[in-house]
């Protein structure tokens, strides 16, 4: 069999992370994740195991809106079938948005160029009954302006060592990304901070939207973010905003 | 105790309805209703039965975002104090807002002179994982210009007879409301229906959404809902739209 010449299709989706272990299957362990779930809804479909492969895990908890992953179907059922097929078999945490047939060589992880995640906030004193399982509850106040001029400070390519969680699988790897976008907007109690970069380091936007807050709060200046870049070095960006805020919402492709 | 006499506290709050038979306590039916959940948490905060008395019921499965309730506590207890002590018992799908102490003679239900409710459709094929709980999953076509137009028709003063669900403790009532705005919205694929009234008979806004919907898809044409209004007879009008999508967003006070 080459592989080479297997036909790819490209799955977008959406899940609520909130009851999953994140995207990727765990060897040995039986914790729900959303990979698990799809290739077990794709056995029953293709009454074998297809794997399928995202365009990069997703932490416990994190959520996604426009998640890819692409699968090597092992019949000729078209793309609006495997759809409604997979719909049909996948629990309602988890829904496929789309799914097209890709050109040769495309490889959901590998072809990405870019990728956009939103992190929301929401900042008042109630706790949230309604968005309860999509945002970060902080009562605390909150200095917008203090955090978009923070974010000035990381847009563009920098090293986010400093922003970077220590993954001893990933030791020693390149730490450079470039931020192409970062908006902090208020609708209502609601912060949303948009982030857009041509990749993201493990626990990257949690680790920025946990200094943003600091600085929000008046822990940080502003402009002491640019030391923390420089310093390289987890240990002096703020602590990690929790799981349940993010959501990635989308993935680029050439 | 000369009852008029008593503080009257007024609480703004919202919930996830998902999981609650209604805002109403059902007499001799063990259902878990906000109502209900409020009372118990209010038991254990003044160590005695307080009731509290909402705008109006919201049915099973309905949310809010802006409920108005009130109650006479039987202590000096702050507005302040009494919204963290009651979010510090109450379940995570009910979160108070605010409390203010209110004018004298203030009635959440008596008192209020409008409401506005918002209903959410995603039209999409693909069913909501995300936004599961608060959208009703409309997979078919939906024509908005027609569903416009027939908003006009709905809006003003009228006999919503045609749009009230039989309700044996309601016979012989006034059937007569005022609809003071009507908008319809889409954006991606969540459709918004925003409808404000100086009041709502039972299931008024789900069997207008129902109708709305109708006419959305080709089966109903927007001008027949003015021969369906002076029809006032509910068989006229569509089905009811679902509970899920149903949000109350706020209730109005002179």
């Amino acid at each position: 069999v080459n592989v080479s010449c297997a036909r790819t299709v490209k799955l977008t989706l959406e899940y609520d992370g909130t009851d999953y272990n994140g995207w990727q299957i765990q060897k040995g362990r039986p914790d729900r994740t959303v990979q698990g779930e799809i290739e077990k809804a794709l056995k029953q479909i293709f009454g074998k195991p297809v794997p399928v492969r995202g365009s990069g895990r997703t932490d416990a908890g994190v959520h996604a809106r426009g998640q890819v992953a692409h699968i090597q179907p092992p019949s000729d059922m078209s793309a609006g079938e495997i759809v409604r097929a997979l719909n049909g078999n996948l629990p309602r945490d988890v829904s496929i948005l789309s799914a097209r047939d890709a050109a040769s060589g495309f490889h959901a992880q590998y072809s990405a160029v870019g990728k956009t995640y939103r992190y929301q906030i929401l900042n008042r004193p109630s706790p949230p009954a309604i968005d309860r399982r999509f945002v970060w509850h902080y009562p605390h106040r909150l200095d917008l302006r203090a955090m978009r001029e923070t974010s000035r400070y990381l847009l563009g390519r920098h090293d986010f060592a400093s922003f970077c969680a220590t993954d001893p699988a990933r030791a020693g790897r390149d730490t450079i990304r470039r931020v192409s976008a970062l908006a902090v907007r208020k609708s209502g109690g609601l912060v949303r901070i948009d982030i857009q970069a041509n990749g993201f380091l493990y626990k990257m936007v949690r680790n920025i939207v946990g200094t943003l807050v600091a600085v929000g709060n008046g822990r940080l200046e502003p402009g002491q973010v640019r030391t923390i870049l420089r310093q390289k070095d987890r240990k002096r960006a703020a602590e990690t905003a929790p799981a349940c805020g993010l959501t990635l919402l989308k993935v680029d492709y050439k």
